[in-house]
């Protein structure tokens, strides 16, 4: 056993010899970023060793990293082992920390329903004369006293029936679900709801006063599946693998949850167990893999889903530690990629009741796209991939201080804006879209995307071009290369064309759009300007574009507090018609074409 | 560590010089009877030791013992502790082995209409044209090919529908419960039910075609949870003594369960998978126990139950290994010391549509009698003792093989029958009636119960007279004492002044009782003569007695293959008035009354 101690973060513990330094980061809870599954192939886990003896450079870190990357003993975490006690500096790109997290979102604008009752009732303690079983004391006060009929009662609460009768000195709150009480408590306990959008990256978890609706606590955090890969694919392939990792990323997820509820919980001085309901959404892989459903068939075609209806289980049987005898409920899904977080999105948008023509986009790794023409609702789903991420991308990172987030050329003239106006250590999904649009603009990229020969600040490297975003003294400067523009292209192109496909079997045009709701995340930090320069979002005027931030939050939240919601994302999910893009016929040529910066949607060549 | 070794049961294993040889045997498995909770009281865990060092007889077990016995290396197993390797001998009458159990009661006559429908259906497997996730392609079947709406599935169901779906060739068999599947498998799979009596003592289970309504295997074993104490008092004290021990009781009796449905699905080679539903029947205190209810409240006054009304349960949660998604139906009680299985053996004798007056007995370690007066059911639950069980007897033992279970007296001469023919070990239940009514219609008892001076069979010994029941040469005597008469007369006064109480609140004599029920196994054995000799059933033409046998075990099996049976059972449990016997005026004295041999109900004396 070696001690290793991972800086910055200052944690350190004990690491088997056997065990890669990536390995053992997470045993030791340090989020180091992987996406290919140990493979040594997407380089995303570098770090540096400061001191203590490693195992010697392998061909993928040697493929990896300069001779003098080398020489300053930057390593691929995932192939490396230590061979004595060892400290390793995290450069910040690598860490997968806590980050801005979008929990804002959509106010709720609703009329509390919440499916979790707080009934406070009184009884009479049980006599000789009058030896009412606790049970059947209970039901009788909650139906003079409410007017409810009896139902069940949970078998955990059963077995604390008797004490908590006795201890609330027969004066309680009954936390009734339909028909059956999923918790008791003392007559003055305020219920809380809790709604969670667990997004392939970041995870938004709220809790809510169940009688009066209003949020009271929320936190945003990393999801900690990312160590089995960041997109939902290496995740689905992780899981396929062996039972253990399927069981693994389920029990990451739900001890994520439930530290974030201990933080929320101790913000707002509660009891986890007053927590009686809860709304789980996130896209199918997510709603399987959380439920451990399986997920073999979601990764191979025709990927479909093993569950689409909405789902209840009992907190306990997937270890959510709140009550009990509390409900999970998860929104349904739609298809195999269009998942019960994209059902959240339209409920928050409030689609189904919105005239004309809607789109509604979500924007992340996977992007879901929902066209309603006039109550004709029919979504697609995209693999626009990490690039938005920052995955993929030389300087990319994710949206962490020091990320170049907004970017302007005038001239050679560059400004460049950082999250928290930190020095620049890389370029998010944002800065990334808004360099290739003013590159674009600038006319340092063709239509095609091809990155001209002449231009000061395009020089060549490593075979190819690059455009230097920043110079940093002493440091790499940070660049984006001409694969940088290509990786970009095939995301926005991906998006472009689920839109044309929507609007097309719809006989429409874009320009009939009336209006573009942008979800997520990503999505609410774009610069819509440099999406339609781009050929990512159709041309039309601004004003037909609102940013919604994290709407399957807000859906979520919905959901939780409202009946009639909930039956109303039902409703989405049953009506909603998804059609899938490979089907599409000639997809390969119109994926092509889409990925033209100046493409535009023409009637007469696209329809099929 | 020192080796135990158990004859004659050939068990034999290590254990530590601070466990006693009862703590021993129970971690070996080897039941041995123990009633006062390891007090050193009930004397009942007599074992000899044949060779090795033990610890020095205590105090107890010198005033347990003779001195002889003590010379035999007579020993109380909870007293003794080994101090080398030893090897101890259990005499018959200390072993809870495995005896006769009734299994066999009434005929089901009934139509099966099972709580959970086998529905077969084919599907066609998805496609990228027709991605029907696999949830859905399942409810659209059913829809279709059996005009079943959508509902919900279990969870543990959920985790394997793509799998199940996938190996059966889309041709599958749908175990449905109202409105959730709880079971998949290949089409051709035939589902089972699980019914289970489980007595104080005895357990009852049966594995029933859930088509047809048959019983295709059943078994009789002892219930494990006698290690805590023969009656539910102790066991209530052993669980209010530590959580540990709540859960232990009920972890004992699921294993006994899960061991006994193993066997059963050997015998029938079925899967214990395709057990997809159960009906489980007890008193309230092992009902509470059973689901690990709170039963604190039921050992103190006014003795109420946790939970009257029915219980469905998921069998994972309580550990009953069957079929992952199986619920488990526990039948109403009715109050703390008349439970499910009372209302089980009332719905077997259909006493709700019994004409006239109808007394029907459950006699047991507690004994619970329903009355129903021409459609007025009120019930009474009797501390009956466990004198039938033969427990605090002298030469008391369970029904197993060389009880005494039937006694003529005619003169001196002596006629005895023992249980498989055997050599006489000691008296059971049944025997222990026909003895004591054979004294008392021989004149040997007068009627207050006391024993003739001058008998050739009556002797003087240990201070009290005692009759010579079988003479064993090189053995004891077996006898009956004056103190083990006034025990049975204890048992018989509780039981009869119950029956008293009813037909009195009903202004009814007990000759008007048209028809009297006697069920459970002890009731199966007894000589009704000889039970209304010495006054513990009422004077009534023999004509008018029915003994049904297990008759809650057969109202398990109802309940399970029967929906509308279920019903019935609720309105049993609903309409039954439950009276407290502690509540009549006057109490000890019509005790004292009751225990009388000759004593006869006089309206005059009795009305209060």
């Amino acid at each position: 056993m070696f001690l290793i101690d991972f800086e910055p973060v200052g944690r350190r513990g004990q690491c088997r010899g056997e065990q890669s330094l990536l390995a053992c980061a997470r045993d030791l809870n340090v989020d180091i970023v992987s996406i290919c599954g140990e493979s040594g192939k997407c380089r995303r886990c570098k770090v540096q060793i400061i001191s203590g003896e490693v195992s010697s450079p392998t061909a993928e870190e040697k493929k990896a990293f300069s001779e003098k990357e080398l020489q300053q003993n930057y390593r691929l975490a995932c192939r490396t082992f230590p061979r004595g006690n060892v400290k390793v500096h995290i450069p910040p790109e690598s860490l997968t920390a806590p980050q801005r997290t979008q929990v804002e979102g959509l106010a709720l604008e609703v009329n509390p329903e919440p499916p979790v009752a707080a009934l406070a009732v009184r009884m009479e303690a049980p006599t000789l004369d009058s030896p009412e079983p606790d049970d059947r004391n209970l039901w009788t006060a909650l139906e003079q006293q409410h007017g409810i009929q009896s139902g069940s009662i949970d078998m955990m609460v059963m077995r604390t029936v008797s004490r908590s009768l006795r201890d609330a000195g027969w004066h309680v709150s009954a936390a009734v679900r339909e028909t059956e009480i999923v918790a008791l408590g003392k007559h003055s306990t305020r219920w809380i709801g809790l709604a969670t959008d667990i997004g392939t990256t970041k995870i938004a978890v709220y809790l809510v006063d169940l009688e009066t609706g209003k949020t009271i606590a929320s936190k945003g955090l990393m999801n900690p599946q990312i160590a089995y890969g960041e997109d939902v694919v290496s995740r689905i392939t992780a899981a396929g693998k062996s039972a253990e990792n399927a069981a693994k990323l389920q029990t990451l997820l739900v001890d994520g949850l439930n530290q974030a509820i201990t933080e929320l919980c101790r913000q707002i001085d509660a009891d986890r167990t007053s927590i009686v309901e809860a709304v789980v959404v996130g896209n199918t892989a997510i709603h399987h893999l959380f439920l451990r459903l399986p997920v073999k068939q979601l990764g191979l075609s025709p990927y479909v889903p093993a569950v689409r209806s909405a789902v209840d289980v009992k907190a306990r049987d997937i270890g959510l530690a709140i009550a009990p005898g509390a409900y999970v409920h998860l929104l349904p899904n739609i298809a195999g990629y269009v998942g019960a977080d994209h059902v959240a999105m339209l409920l928050a948008a409030d689609i189904v009741e919105a005239p004309g023509v809607t789109l509604a986009i979500d924007i992340g790794t996977n992007t879901e796209i929902c066209l309603n023409n006039n109550g004709k609702m029919t979504s697609v789903s995209c693999a626009s991939g990490p690039a938005f991420e920052g995955a993929h991308i030389k300087y990319g990172m994710r949206a962490a201080p020091g990320a170049i987030e907004h970017f302007r050329l005038t001239g050679v003239e560059r400004d460049i804006q950082t999250i928290g106006g930190e020095p620049a250590v890389g370029i998010c999904g944002s800065g990334l879209l808004d360099i290739v649009a003013q590159l674009r603009t600038n006319g340092v990229l063709d239509a095609r995307g091809r990155m001209a020969e002449h231009h000061p600040l395009v020089r060549e490297r490593d075979g190819g071009r690059e455009f230097v975003v920043v110079e940093r003294p002493g440091k790499d400067d940070i660049t984006v290369s001409q694969k940088d523009v290509r990786e970009l292209q095939l995301a926005k192109a991906a998006i472009r064309l689920g839109i044309w496909a929507l609007v097309e079997s719809e006989g429409l045009t874009e320009e009939q759009i009336d209006s573009v709701i942008v979800a997520g995340a990503f999505g609410t930090y774009i610069d819509i300007e440099s999406a339609m320069a781009i050929g990512m979002l159709p041309p039309l005027p601004t004003e037909r574009f609102s940013q919604v931030g994290n709407a399957a939050g807000t859906g979520a939240r919905l959901a939780l507090i409202s009946r009639s919601r909930r039956m109303v994302a039902h409703q989405i999910a049953s009506l909603d018609g998804y059609m899938e893009l490979a089907c599409i016929p000639d997809f390969n040529r119109r994926f092509a074409e889409a990925s033209s910066m100046s493409w535009q949607m023409s009637i007469q060549s696209a329809r099929v």
